[in-house]
């Protein structure tokens, strides 16, 4: 906390974010004012007084995390933006806020603008990116020590946010793992979009987060020496995260609408915005801000570009300073395409038949052999997903250094807080649960694949081969409504060699989550020769080729593609060549192009054949095709039992070769 | 609390239940013997002195509800419905626990068997149902009176149910409503799938119900009158829902494995099996009961039979016996229809320019003007969402005869308890959020699918046609996520009429669940004459016939079939003809087989207009047709720029149009 302003200042340089917001607002016609006008004194108070940043330089991995989880809020963080100075963030974004090709979204969207943490606006998921994003900071300064990691996430909640389910799961989770460097902010401004909160909570939340170990605090949220009070009391206690309750009024300085929920989410209108001027005894234009206030701004982002030249200069003394550039940089892939082929050789040559869960913990024995860097993790399925490597040791309050998560039973919360471990850099994370649960998460996984964090989502018990847990627990749609999903590579490898091709292109992925769909259920290496190109980066390619001419291409995925090659054989006893096609990607097989889907599928009757809906099968069937599959749910029985059942079975197969050639 | 048992036989009747689980289990070898054998002792007590069921009538309306949201624990509730007579629960089934075509699957399946009131398994769900059915009991009580309703609702839920953030949801909403029917005793067992649950979790579970308003005890789950004892406090505090916390032995009864995550989700073993039958004194075979426990077991049914017999002479005297009966039947369908058809004509005259979510509340006017039972709410959106008709009234904890709930921005806890209010029975259930949140409850949707519970979802702003909001609230992959699901109706009307239509549709239904798919943008009205049938109904149909054999058919749905009307009258100019189908809901199309398919779509060149993916529209387009969408995530602007940027406008259509014919 050094050379605050006075705050008198203060004042100014919070009623100027209320200007900046209510003028945007009411020229986009369109966004929320209330609540970067009941935060602007909170938030000038955390930045003027605490907040390192530099904008110079937004990626500095020792920067404060700032996460504006209320999303909705998104001109506090625009307008701060472009007082401190960030060179993508000049007058005209916020004169175009909400318009197209801005910067200005009408929610924070990452990417977009320098200085946006993470994309908030579903509710709840800021602050559980948070979580990990200060899980993440702990982890690296166990890994590099105080000089080069020593920084803190804060974060801006709403009610909304604390109301959602997932806000649980990142509290509880955060309280047992003792995140010290995490302080949220909580926006108690009694009100939301449906009125007042008392007509759908009463939780007292100073109350919950101390149930979960949080410590905890109540202020007047104009108060600003009593936020700061507050803030700096949070940071000294540094083995639990802190809660700050902030009463605020939402939409302070609008005279007539302040403290109801008609400011929440519509502009004030240019009556009230006049008087809101009056009020304020602001005479400026729109977007318009006064010089000194301007100077006060800019005097944060030079605080911050001192503490980073002093920290650079820390780090080119530091031992470390080199691995740990190296651990936030892109992952170097040529150790691990090299480990690979060798592992993909073995697997050749011995030619397991495991369930692909268990092939995917033998790939990542690989992959976390090479990488420095990775971060597995389970949501209390560790033993079934696989996902814990030999030499992993789990990460606790007491000790960060580890690199094994267990996430509890929260999928969300596990999903939400891998997306911040990866923004907040330095990692490689994976995590796992059962593929039906993906439904669970898939809030979070559509930010995964929406900001293009390349996360590794790894879901076993993919299909009604899980058997006997029956239909809660059997994915028959979760594969079609993840490949729906834009931006998000599904991969069901059918066999170890599959597999370890599957993480490889996890591993490699830049901007693109993968999901790992994998079998309870043992399957047999169906892979020749492992030489050469990692061919499930093709998402489909001819397995197995038809002896002569084909008579019919067979196409399928995962566990199925057993069950192909079967029905192959039968068919070939009969006098006809069916080509066996496996299909592990459909994303990736699209990407390819006309001319190497013909090579791949032929002119010959197809069959698709997977354990689960249609839908989406398009990609490889034409009208008169066949698929063999899932049409409703499944049932609880053994595994075989179900197959025979729903009729997915090699004499199927077969069966329908012998109708449509 | 008449006529218990002694202590000592309650004893035997809990060792009956260990038994039975851990033989089932055992012949399975597949499932969970920890939970129904640590729970043993709390369900004895529960059900021997407190729960009125009648085994011979598991529909009775006032019977409690028991809800085992720790789903994995099923031998519990098989072991406790075998023992009290359910007529299809005998012996045999417990013999083929898990196995094909018995009632006894994995996880507890509604509709399986008798006695089962919700499908649990996927953590969470249970206990937020429970909420709902609690909600529901009241609400019916506030229409009927204490003669005819008088119920309570009891869960067990366990360390994940309570870690999963649907939990939090449910406890925050129960506690505001004040729910004091509802008592929810906690397995504190201290053992999850991972180990000890302090690898995940250290929140003071009583401490947090607390602070959302629970009344809280904490007992020894082995201590048979300190558990009569709790929940006879429980039932006692009459505004505010109970938690107890049982701390009981997972396992218990096995004597090397009990208190272990091992007993948790795998068979004992042959040998811990028989270490505990000796430990228990158990000398019987597997599968046979003690004749006296058989007895004290029945004894219950008996007492449940005895209380079903006076209600139903209480409800002859009652003078809204039979207007209760109406309410729990299906729907009376005829004054809907007719009302319905008196709407769609008003709007056939007078084509009003609105949003379907607009549309959805004219149409919700007629529901619940005819609809004695309908009940509405929001996910903190009422007024984006149109969820409230004219006369509805909140339902708060002072008074439960309103027919309007603000659910709070909890989309996951509002889904599973329309689900559990659905399943109580008593109302017809619809509730509001965004299309793209969808994602959020997707858990607790899945299971209105599964178990064939027919709510409806209204899921307004259903595309980039929601503007300003940007990519975060723009639904692109939503659409074909929820189309990919079984036995989900997934329904995008045009214009007012098919909306009007689509809400018949979906309080029609019996067994299936409803997603309404909703503009924020206005539309034209477009169907031209209202009288006859539903044709939403059918899916598709053709909206405006070519003037002439047809050069293109243009199919769309929602938003876009303003589109396909324009690009048609753009071609009529040019000499093209071309018809244009609208295509409110794939699943009803699908259903009409292939001599309507052929009628609808023709043999002209084709081409699909939604602002989605495309995935899933080969059902109407095949491999040479076109599709106008979105192939990405959208972005932040008005709606108008949205659509001119992704290029989904009449012209990009009547241009895809000309090149294709």
């Amino acid at each position: 906390m050094n050379a605050p302003m006075k705050q008198a200042d203060e004042r100014l340089m919070a009623d100027t974010i209320r200007v900046l917001a209510m003028d945007a607002v009411q020229a986009a016609n369109s966004g929320h004012p209330g609540a970067p006008m009941g935060l602007a004194d909170v938030a000038t108070v955390l930045f003027n007084r605490f907040i390192k940043i530099a904008p110079e330089d937004d990626k500095w991995p020792d920067r404060d995390r700032f996460v504006m989880s209320a999303g909705h809020g998104s001109m506090l963080i625009y307008a701060i933006n472009h007082l401190l100075g960030y060179d993508d963030m000049a007058v005209d974004q916020l004169r175009n806020f909400r318009q197209l090709g801005s910067r200005t979204a009408g929610h924070p969207e990452y990417g977009h603008a320098k200085g946006i943490e993470t994309t908030t606006g579903p509710l709840g998921q800021g602050i559980t990116n948070a979580v990990g994003m200060a899980l993440a900071e702990r982890m690296m300064n166990a890994r590099f020590g105080d000089e080069l990691v020593d920084h803190y996430t804060y974060v801006i909640a709403g009610d909304g946010c604390l109301m959602e389910g997932v806000s649980h799961e990142a509290i509880d989770f955060a309280g047992n793992m003792g995140l010290g460097r995490l302080i949220v902010l909580w926006d108690d401004n009694h009100i939301t979009i449906d009125g007042a909160t008392d007509i759908s909570t009463s939780t007292d939340q100073i109350k919950r987060f101390e149930a979960s170990g949080w410590h905890v605090q109540a202020v007047d949220g104009h108060n600003n020496e009593a936020i700061a009070a507050a803030i700096e009391a949070a940071r000294q206690v540094t083995d639990k995260p802190s809660m700050i309750a902030c009463r605020t009024v939402i939409g302070k300085g609008a005279p007539n609408k302040a403290g109801s929920h008609k400011v929440h989410g519509s502009p004030l209108g240019e009556d009230e915005v006049a008087a809101a001027r009056k009020a304020l005894g602001w005479t400026l234009p729109p977007f318009e801000v006064p010089t000194e206030v301007r100077a006060a701004w800019r005097r944060i982002a030079t605080r911050g570009a001192e503490a980073r030249a002093e920290w650079l200069a820390r780090k080119a003394e530091n031992p470390k300073g080199g691995e740990f550039d190296a651990v936030n940089a892109k992952p170097a892939t040529q150790a691990l395409r090299s480990a690979m082929a060798e592992h993909k050789a073995k697997l050749g040559s011995e030619k397991p038949k495991v369930a692909t869960r268990v092939a995917s913990q033998m790939a990542l024995e690989v992959v976390n052999g090479v990488l420095p860097n990775s971060v597995g993790g389970s949501a209390d399925l560790t033993g079934s997903n696989n996902t814990m490597t030999s030499a992993m040791r789990p990460i606790t309050r007491s000790d960060y250094s580890g690199d094994y998560i267990h996430w509890g039973v929260r999928e969300h919360g596990m999903a939400a807080g891998m997306n911040g471990m990866a923004l907040h850099g330095g990692f490689f994370v994976y995590g796992g649960t059962f593929l039906v649960f993906a439904d669970y998460m898939r809030g979070a996984m559509r930010l995964s694949a929406l900001m293009g964090v390349p996360v590794a989502y790894v879901l076993t018990h993919d299909s009604i081969g899980l058997g006997e847990d029956g239909p809660t627990h059997q994915p028959v749609e979760t594969l079609a409504s993840l490949r729906a999903m834009p931006n998000m590579t599904v991969i069901r490898p059918a066999d170890a060699i599959e597999t370890a091709e599957a993480w490889e292109i996890a591993v490699t992925s830049e901007a693109t989550p993968t999901v790992l769909a994998l079998s309870r259920q043992g399957l047999p290496t169906l892979r020749e020769g492992t030489e050469g190109e990692n061919l499930t980066a093709r998402g489909a390619y001819v397995l197995r080729e038809a002896d002569g001419p084909r008579d019919a291409t067979l196409i399928a995925s995962g566990s199925e593609v057993a069950i192909a090659m079967e029905a192959a054989d039968m068919l070939a006893k009969q006098g006809i060549r069916a080509a066996v096609v496996s299909a592990p990607s459909f994303e990736l097989f699209e990407a390819q192009g006309e001319d190497y889907w013909e090579s791949v599928l032929g002119d010959a009757p197809r069959i698709g054949i997977e354990a689960a809906v249609k839908q989406g099968w398009d990609l490889f069937l034409r009208r008169k095709d066949r698929f063999i599959g899932m049409t409703g749910f499944g049932a609880s029985a053994p595994a075989a039992d179900l197959y025979r059942h729903f009729g997915i079975t090699p004499e199927a197969v077969a069966n329908a070769a012998r109708e449509i050639i």
